[in-house]
């Protein structure tokens, strides 16, 4: 059966509050509260601060990444959104971040990441399977 | 003119070598080394093992991100390389993590982020455009 294994929002958000997203505070707590507002689960956050301004935001999560990337300078954000399982509500992710960021306009494609054709139900890294794992020669 | 601020590469890579995509460490230093030889810069790397397998690791770089999910037990990773600027060789990082993971199947989609219609020539991260940057009410 043809599944896929993770939802990957490609999201161009324009038109966003230069201020706002200039603001690596600012942009990290926005981050975060986007990953608990989807219920996705924080592992860690990183960001980093451009000179003269700009700045990205990765929060790796149990159930993938929200990465964000700003240029204050052109008021646009490249958010990407890459989730796994069924039980994470990315679209509530990206809504509340193209509120913070106070985007007036977006564009979204939503990708289908890892499509196998496996005949089996599938679990989001499941627990039981490591016996399949093959010993190959690294 | 029309231009693009990134250059964002989705990657599938399929039949991976199970050991070496269940190696935090070595997933870890291959990422290290595609940005190395992309000639991007490195910020911070995080990874994060999954019990009882898989990992997800993340590179920020300067110039955008390097990330990877991989799932053993299907011998699949999903593999993102997003970049901005001209000076950073994103294909020669996805050879090279190509070859780490001994992915015998890939397919490659690439994806211009940020495409803006601006009457300048683009600099990454601009030095000289601050006072360009609106003072809104975040």
């Amino acid at each position: 059966m043809v599944q896929n294994l993770g939802n990957h929002l490609i999201v161009e958000l324009y038109d966003c509050c230069p201020k706002a997203i200039n603001d690596v505070s600012f942009v990290e707590a926005a981050m975060k509260n986007a990953v608990a507002v989807s219920g996705a689960t924080m592992v860690q956050s990183v960001v980093h601060e451009f000179n003269p301004h700009g700045v990205s935001g990765v929060v790796v999560v149990e159930e993938s990444h929200f990465t964000v990337h700003t240029w204050p300078e052109y008021g646009y954000c490249a958010l990407d959104i890459f989730t796994c399982g069924t039980e994470v509500d990315y679209y509530s992710a990206l809504n509340s971040l193209k509120e913070d960021f106070k985007a007036k306009n977006l564009s979204v494609s939503e990708i289908k990441r890892g499509i196998l054709d496996l005949p089996i139900r599938l679990l989001h890294k499941p627990e039981k399977r490591i016996e399949n794992i093959t010993e190959q020669a690294v």
